[in-house]
């Protein structure tokens, strides 16, 4: 064993270990509290794994797994932004910078695939990352679905808004995006969302 | 899609999200709080990603996990039992019940897959569950070395406990197993860990 290596990769785990700090908008299914960004990637990964019979097209999941794994750990540098914010529209700028410096704590050999995972995951041209950002989308629509709209009615979200921001969940998956739609609506009829 | 088969799926990952709050003994590698059981199983399916370079033998990494990313959601209802309590012994009847409880909110056929992924993960008898282990192990042990032995001081846990319950890491990677043994004994010298 080259404990040099071992111990450089070691390094890069104590250090995403800071992403369980920081803390999403969103909250667990039952309300209770935020999520962090550890726990979301656990769900979004057990998701992808259990519901991949509905992807359009047939994918590596392993290389699913993986971007779900990473995707959110750059937020340790760059903070989460709310999919709804005027901030969101620039943080890809951020994140890249965070990017690099996270993984550049891995050996050269892993710092450039979980580069290139991460910004394949970001620019959701592969069918492995429109898959995966199914995802990382639904589960906060689904909370504040369980949660009778708790972020929704904080931050005054419409019906538009959740559209346009997650209408690219049917490149990944056409029959979850159909079934998501109807929660929508669904949502708005319970009161939880605004039209 | 099949409406019903969905939401069954999805009823499942809602009720899953309680090991969220499910706190184990171990604390964040910083020491500043106890880690739950979905943080634990994002850190170790992580290891097990990048780690696998040190497996004893091929082995098929999206079952490792699988196995992983599902171990402790039994643990909503048996409860964490520490590794070192007089009750691990007897842990395995309870968690077997609490299995069959959990994965038969599945459809029938994930059920079985689910199912027999936790019983192959508790049994360590193939080389995949070997494997799975290994990180299952080592995070707690190295949160302990990180943190200086907080867990350890608290519980006053010996070496002879530490190399009793965690040898079988030798049997997924023996290349991991000989730099555990230098941080345990790095411990004792540290104080962190009594011999």
């Amino acid at each position: 064993m080259d404990i040099e290596r071992f111990e450089t990769q070691l390094k890069f785990i104590y250090e995403i270990d800071k992403v369980k700090l920081v803390l999403r908008k969103s909250r667990l299914f039952d309300g209770s509290r935020q999520e962090n960004d550890a726990e979301h990637s656990w769900t979004i990964c057990i998701m992808a794994i259990l519901l991949q019979e509905y992807s359009n097209t047939k994918i590596d999941i392993l290389k699913v797994i993986k971007m779900l794994l990473i995707h959110d750990v750059v937020e340790i540098y760059a903070g989460d932004t709310f999919l709804y914010s005027k901030e969101r529209d620039n943080a890809y700028i951020n994140e890249e910078i965070a990017a690099r410096k996270i993984f550049s704590l891995l050996p050269e050999d892993q710092f450039t695939e979980y580069l290139e995972l991460w910004n394949e995951f970001e620019l959701k041209e592969t069918d492995e990352a429109k898959y995966a950002s199914v995802f990382d989308r639904i589960e906060p629509i689904l909370q504040n679905y369980k949660n009778e709209g708790y972020i929704w009615k904080e931050y005054n979200i419409t019906k538009e808004q959740i559209m346009r921001k997650n209408e690219h969940i049917e490149e990944g998956s056409k029959k979850i995006w159909n079934y998501i739609k109807g929660i929508i609506d669904k949502s708005i009829e319970l009161g939880y969302l605004k039209e």
